[in-house]
């Protein structure tokens, strides 16, 4: 039984606390808040502590703050040599403060505070210093995920570049093709199973296979008559910028 | 009871003929196709025709063929004032030769030979000239799908714009994700899930409002770590363009 507390109170603390209570694998020992009520919906209020001196021992500290916050709150832990671990996907291990073992917890998804999240199918990324520490993070993390994987420090930097491609530009995408339906008044939710579809496509077949449409099919025709199309500015520079990226393919440029 | 013949043997007449099969509501009287063979697996070896001046009387007669060959088709047929449609979603209602009455059919997905299609969520397209005829397409639209639309050509020309970007554009994307994570030796499927959710919650949330990430804070530290990180000239462009557009959103440059 590994026995950890949580340093923090916000949306991944919250989740993180829901989602270890759950699990008979672990124990929860103590969370850290600076306000005792954020935490009440969800441990016996004597776990709650607002105060660094009364943190008990436990296996693992888990510092799930801002990422701007991570290093000083590391260096006010009044204890050493434990483990403590920050859940951040954009900041290197060794913020932390070197008094303790440092490690890192990072589940890949974007929480909301009023969503239920089923972290049963959340990837959860981990790194540690030591071998001996990585055992324990990792049979914290598989308590509540099925997807666990050793990410360093580097990895995850690149983890994280590349969902900003898959997440806030594939956003982006969709908030152009609202807007291109909003233009001809047709209704964007014609356009949802197609979304779905695509997502869902890539469970089974790497992009690059599952890649169709104009751009990848050389049909200068239509992407001609959709430049043609296309009034806005920002739009047609996109179109173009992604046609041309789809039709080079593979040459790095 | 509709009484409808299928003209063409490629993947989407073969996903229009199993799914009228299946429905209670119309009868499929017969299918044209150049290679009989090409049909035998789902039709009565008597039903399939490869002789246009064989062609019986029907309520609706979809033509699907590849675009290029819907006007010669539609030419071809050895009969006046019927209603005949395509299935083809950049093609304009027009193209079908004037003799008989015009109508478009169009189901917006990608579909597969090999992979099984739950029509009745795939979204349908409808177009004709005459509003009685709007209401025979509709009644066979319904009958194989809960989601059909009054949708013009102009309006067609729009979505299918707008397809390429949340279908063709965000799959680049997810390649660009894939080699990023190739690159540095992370495993893609680890950003699966968050894939899946960013095409999940717009089907709640208006995508301008579900816009996350660094572009969207104006979190320049981070946009400007991750464009010295890019080392791909290609990607790094996308990766700036689609930074501008996000900040810029609303204003159309």
């Amino acid at each position: 039984m590994i026995r950890i507390t949580i340093i923090g109170s916000g949306n991944v603390a919250q989740h993180l606390i829901k989602a270890f209570s759950a699990s008979n694998l672990v124990e929860i020992v103590q969370a850290f808040s600076r306000k005792k009520e954020a935490l009440t919906h969800l441990l016996d209020s004597e776990k709650i502590t607002t105060d660094f001196t009364a943190l008990q021992e436990a296996d693992l500290y888990i510092i799930s703050v801002s990422d701007n916050a991570i290093s000083e709150v590391s260096s006010q832990l009044p204890f050493e040599n434990r483990l403590v671990v920050h859940t951040s996907g954009t900041t290197p291990i060794d913020v932390l403060d070197s008094k303790n073992r440092k490690g890192v917890f990072y589940p890949l998804q974007t929480f909301s505070k009023n969503k239920e999240v089923d972290f049963s199918v959340i990837p959860i990324c981990l790194e540690t210093q030591k071998s001996e520490d990585y055992i324990v993070l990792e049979t914290a993390a598989n308590s509540i995920s099925n997807s666990v994987y050793p990410i360093s420090s580097e990895q995850r930097k690149a983890l994280h570049v590349a969902a900003v491609f898959v997440n806030n530009f594939t956003n982006h995408l969709y908030q152009i093709g609202h807007e291109i339906c909003e233009e001809h008044q047709v209704p964007f939710e014609v356009l949802g199973p197609l979304i779905q579809e695509t997502a869902e496509k890539i469970k089974t077949l790497n992009p690059a296979d599952a890649q169709t449409g104009p751009a990848k099919r050389h049909d200068s025709v239509t992407t001609d008559a959709h430049m043609a199309y296309i009034t806005n500015e920002n739009q047609k520079n996109i179109y173009k910028i992604l046609t041309q990226s789809i039709q080079n393919n593979g040459k790095k440029l």
